[in-house]
C-alpha cells in the first residue's frame, strides 16, 4: 500500500512536468528502512519494479535490486534529521530550478503573505515568512545532510532547494508530502511569475 | 443532480490547475442551505463524501459530517448578498495570486476592451471595464461579506480577488458560474501577460 | 461525416486552452450553406446537437435549430470572399487576444524568418513574411467582411486578429484549417515568448 | 518494435506540445536503412503508416510509400556522422524556436551549471558547459550535415539548433534519444524563463 502511495506521488508529480528525462526520485519509509526510486527510471512510467527498498544504512534489502537513485543517501540523511517524516519528493521543476539559481546568492527563498503558505503543516496564517534555503549543488548528495541540520536548527523548514537542480520536500503522510510539494511548487511559481 | 455539477465545477478548476494543495472551495445552494466542498480536500480526487451539507446558518445538517471549508462563512455571505446565486467558485490559480498582490494597493484589477467581457452576464459589449474588487486577506473570511456589500453597490461585480488567496465568482447556475470563472482567469491570464 | 470532424476541430481547440467560457466558434461548408456552432456552447462538451446549419444567407435550414453563434455572419462572410474554403476556426487564446491589443494601433502582426511559416499553405520557405491583420473589434461581426476584402486584395492572408477577441483562419479542408490553426497560434506564442 | 516505440517517441514529444501543425519528424535506424515520420503528418495521430522506410541513400524500401518527411536527408547525415545514433528527434517546440533565434548571430546556446545536464550521456557532473551550435536555416537540409560535421570535431555534442526552426537530438537508444529530448527541452525552457 505505502508503495502504491509512493507510485502515485511519483505519477503525480511527473503529469506536472516536474520530472522530466529520468529527473526527480521520491521514497517512503517502510519497516527496517525506506523504499526509493531506482536510478534512472522515467518517472512516468513507473511501477512496482522501479522501487528499491533500503536499510537504513543504505543497503538493498533484495538481491538483484536495480541500484537506487543516486541521491537515496540524501534521502536517508532528511529521515534522519526528521524523524517524523514518512514521504520524502524531490522534483525537478522548471521554477525550482530557475530559482534555486537566481538566489543561490543570498542562500534562500523567502514566501511571504501567501494563503498558500497555510497548506504547509504548522503554518496558520498568511501572515508568515516561509524560508526555503538553498544549498550549493553537488555530486555526493549525502554531504547536504549537514547543511540541511545547519538550516533545521534555524527554523523550521518544509523544504529546500539545491542549486540549478530542484526541490526536496517531505511529509508525515503521503497526503502532507503531496500538498507540501504542491504548495512549494505553488509558490515558487507565484514568485516567477511576480519577477519573471 | 447538483451536488454532481458541483463536483464537476470543482473537478474542472483542478484540472486547470487552479486548486493545488487542497486550496480552493466550491458551493452551491441546496433546500434548507448550502453544499460545500470539506476542508483540505484534494480537488483532484472529489467525490460525494467530500461534500457537506449546512444550514443557512452553517450548522452542518448531518452527523458525523467532516468540517466544511473554513471559507463557507464566506461562501454564505455572498448567498445573503446575492439571492440570485445558485453556486460559488473559489480558485486559487497563479493569475489571480499574482494580480492579486501586485494591484493590492489600488484595491482593484480594471479589465477594459476584451471581447470575453461578454461571457459575463448582463455584459454585451467589450466595450465595458470591469471592476473586480480586491479585498485584504483574513483568517476570518466571514469578515469579507462587508466590503463586498460595498463594492456591490457601487458597482454590478462578477466576481472578487482576496490578496495573495485567489478568486471568488459565482453564477445564476452551474453553467454561469463556470462561465464566469474561465471568463474571469481567461482575462486575470491576458492583464498578466500583458504586463509579466 | 462533415459534422464529425467539425466537432473533432473545435475539441482540438479546446483541450488546447483557446475557447474558454463558451468562446470561439467553427464552421465548415455544407450542400447549401454552412454548418456552426451554436451559441454560447461550452466547447468543452459539444455535441451534434451543438451544430446548427444555416443557409447561405445565414438563415436556419431546420426548424426548432437553437440560435448559430452571433459571428454566424462574419463566416459566411468569410466563405464569400474566400470560396476555396472549406472550414473556419475562431479561436480566442491569449496569445492571439494580447497581441492583436498590443498591435492593434499597427493594424497587423508580422511574422518573418519561421520555418512554422511554411505550415501556411502555398509558403514554401521561411524566407517569407506573412502579414495578420488586425480588425478593430465590433458587435456587428459581419461588417468585418468589408476589411477583410480590403486586406485579401493586398496580401495573400491564412488568417485575421479581430482585437482583444481573437483570431480567425481557415483551409480549403478540415485538414489544412487545423494545421493553419495550430500553425498562426504557434507563431503568436512565439512572438509573445520573444517580446513578453 | 522499433516502429512502436517510434510512434511513442513522436507521441510523447506532441503531448508535450512540440509538434504542431504537423511539424516535426522522427526517425530510427532499421536493418538497411532508416524508418522515418511521412510528411506533413499530424503527430498527434500516428500510426504505423506514417513512418516510411529508406534505403542509406534514402530512396524508399516499400512501393507505394508516401514521401518522407522532407528533412530526412538530414536524419541520414546525422546516422552517417554519428554511428552509434539509433533513433533521432526533431521538435518544434517554443523554447528552441526562440531560443534559436534569439542566440543566432553567436551561433550556439551554453548551458552550464544545470543538474539536468547530467541526462545528456557521458555527462557527469553539473559543472559542465553544454554548447548547442545553432544553424542557419535551409531550405536544403543536407546541407546541415557539413556545419554538423564541424560542430562534431569542435566539442561533443547532444543535439543542435536550426535557426527559428528547432532541436535535433538523437540517442544510442530509443531510452536515450528520449531522455536528451526531455533534457534539452527542459534546459531550454529554464533558460527563457531566466531571461524572458
Amino acid at each position: 500500500v505505502s508503495q502504491d502511495r509512493l507510485l502515485e506521488l511519483a505519477r503525480a508529480a511527473h503529469v506536472r512536468g516536474w520530472t522530466w528525462a529520468t529527473s526527480g526520485n521520491f521514497s517512503c519509509r517502510m519497516p527496517g528502512g525506506i523504499a526509493v526510486t531506482a536510478s534512472g527510471r522515467d518517472k512516468g512510467r513507473l511501477g512496482p519494479a522501479d522501487l528499491v527498498l533500503l536499510d537504513d544504512g543504505g543497503l538493498p534489502l533484495e538481491r538483484n535490486a536495480p541500484p537506487a537513485s543516486a541521491e537515496a543517501p540524501l534521502h536517508l540523511a532528511i529521515y534522519r534529521l526528521l524523524p517524523g517524516a514518512a514521504a520524502i519528493a524531490h522534483t525537478h521543476s522548471l521554477a525550482s530550478v530557475v530559482l534555486s539559481r537566481r538566489h543561490a546568492a543570498s542562500g534562500a527563498v523567502e514566501l511571504a503573505g501567501y494563503e498558500m503558505l497555510k497548506a504547509l503543516s504548522g503554518v496558520t496564517t498568511h501572515e508568515h515568512s516561509e524560508r526555503v534555503p538553498i544549498f550549493a549543488n553537488t555530486q555526493r548528495p549525502e554531504t547536504l545532510g549537514e547543511p540541511l541540520a545547519r538550516a533545521l536548527k534555524e527554523h523550521p523548514i518544509h523544504g529546500f532547494l539545491v542549486e540549478g537542480h530542484g526541490l526536496y520536500t517531505w511529509g508525515r503522510s503521503f497526503d502532507e508530502a503531496g500538498r507540501h510539494l504542491e504548495a512549494l511548487e505553488f509558490l515558487l511559481e507565484c514568485r516567477l511569475k511576480e519577477s519573471p
